[in-house]
C-alpha cells in the first residue's frame, strides 16, 4: 500500500490498470505530456531518460506505449519527483523506472552519450524580471525558474548518444527559438506534429522529434485536432488517451 | 492586342477576369504561389516586392487581393520575366506591377528598406554538385541555381523597412534551414501555416511570415486542407482560387 499524502489523489490513466499520484494543489499532468508520450518511439533495447518529468506522467505512460528497457526519469522539486516514485512503485514499475531528483543541469540522468531517447516536457515560458519570488512547484513547472529552454537542449544533446533521438513538448509561440537551440546544440528537426484544439483554430502544443547529428530534413506530419466538439475529443485524441 | 508566343496559352485565374500567359515547356504557376497570394497581407499604402516571380502569377493576384499602392516583381530569366510583364500589360496592370528581369542578388528590386511588404516562392531544392549544366527554365525555378535560400532571405531582409512583413511558401522539409536564414537576417516568424494535401497526410508547403525585427512571438494558424476528395478541393482551396 502507498501511502498517500495530503491533498494527494491517485488518478486512473486508462490504460494497463496504471494509476498515478496527483496532488492539484502542486501539479497535474496536462494534454501536453499525454501527447508527448504518444509521439516518443523508443524500441526494446532503448535507455530513455525524461527531462521535467514531473510526477513522471511520460515515463509512466512510456512504460505501456513502448517496449524501452529502462526509463531514467529527472524531476527538480523534491515533493513532486516523491510522488513520481511512490506512483512508479505503485505500479509496479520500480525496475524499469528511476525517478531521481536533482538538477538536470549537473548532469544528474547519467553520463554524456549513453541515452537513446531523451524526451521532455520543458517549462514553456520565459522569465520576465523579479519573478523569483513566487517560486511555487506550478509556477516551476510553467515558467523557466529552474531551467531555461537552453538548458534544457542542452543536456539534452549531452545524454544522448549520436544518432539518438530527442522528443519535446512545446509552445508554437517559441517554435524559432525551439529550433534556434537545436541547431545550436546539433539536434535536427526530423518530426514535427502540431496539435490544435479545433481544425479551425491556432496550433496550442508543437511535438518536436530532433536527431542529434542528423542532417536537414524535416516532415510535418498531420496535425492532431484536440476536440470534435466542445468537451468531446476526437478518436486520434481517445486513442492517445487510452479510451 | 498582347502576342502570344509559340508554345503559349492564356489561362483564365477565375478573379476579377484576370488572365496569365503560361508556357508548360518553360514555367507554370502552381499551388504553391495561389497559397502565398491568400497569405500575404498589404494595405493601401504599402509598397511591395516579390521576388523569384516567375511568370507573375503572384503580382498578378496580391493586385487584385490586396489595395497594395504599387508591386515590384523580379525574374531573372528574361524569357519568363517577358510573359509576366506581357500578362501584366493584359490585365491593364502596368500602373500599379512593374516586372523587373534582373538579379535579386545585384539589389535590382530597390535601395534597402524601402518596401513594406516581400513575398517570394524560392526555388525549393538545394543544389547538389555538377548540376549546373541542366539549367533549364524549369530547373532555375525549382532549383538554387540562381539563388540559394540565403540569398534570397538576405534580400528580402536588405529590401525591407524595419517592420516590414517578409512572406515565404517553402517545402516544410527545409523549415529548419529557413528559420535559420531568417534569425540570421533579423526576421523573426510572426505567423504560419502548413497545407496538408489532405487532413491524414504530412504538410506539403508552409507559409512563413516574418517581421523585420520584430520580437519572438510565432502563431501556427490552422492548417490549410487542399482536397476534401480525390481532386476535389476544399471550400477553403476554393476560395483562394477564386472558384
Amino acid at each position: 500500500m502507498i501511502p498517500l499524502k495530503t491533498g494527494e489523489r491517485i488518478d486512473d490513466l486508462q490504460r494497463s490498470a496504471l494509476g498515478i499520484i496527483q496532488n492539484p494543489a502542486h501539479f497535474c499532468f496536462g494534454t501536453d505530456a499525454v501527447l508527448l508520450s504518444g509521439f516518443v518511439r523508443a524500441a526494446a533495447k532503448e535507455r530513455v531518460a525524461d527531462l521535467c518529468t514531473g510526477n513522471g506522467i511520460v515515463p509512466l505512460l512510456l512504460s505501456v506505449k513502448t517496449r524501452a528497457k529502462e526509463i531514467v526519469a529527472v524531476e527538480i522539486q523534491t515533493e513532486i519527483a516523491d510522488m513520481a516514485e511512490r506512483s512508479v512503485a505503485m505500479n509496479g514499475l520500480s525496475e524499469r523506472v528511476r525517478i531521481l531528483c536533482g538538477d538536470l543541469r549537473e548532469g544528474i540522468a547519467g553520463v554524456s552519450g549513453s541515452f537513446d531517447v531523451v524526451s521532455c516536457n520543458p517549462p514553456y515560458m520565459a522569465l520576465g524580471r523579479g519573478e523569483h519570488s513566487q517560486a511555487s512547484s506550478r509556477a516551476i513547472a510553467r515558467q523557466e525558474l529552474c531551467c531555461t529552454l537552453e538548458e534544457v537542449v542542452k543536456e539534452t544533446a549531452r545524454l544522448l548518444k549520436n544518432g539518438g533521438r530527442a522528443y519535446f513538448v512545446y509552445r508554437p509561440n517559441r517554435l524559432d527559438e525551439l529550433f534556434a537551440a537545436c541547431a545550436r546544440r546539433g539536434l535536427m528537426p526530423k518530426r514535427m506534429k502540431f496539435a490544435h484544439p479545433f481544425p479551425d483554430r491556432e496550433a496550442n502544443l508543437v511535438l518536436l522529434e530532433a536527431v542529434k547529428g542528423g542532417g536537414h530534413f524535416l516532415r510535418v506530419e498531420a496535425p492532431i485536432i484536440v476536440f470534435r466538439a466542445p468537451g468531446v475529443y476526437t478518436d486520434e485524441i481517445r486513442e492517445i488517451y487510452g479510451y
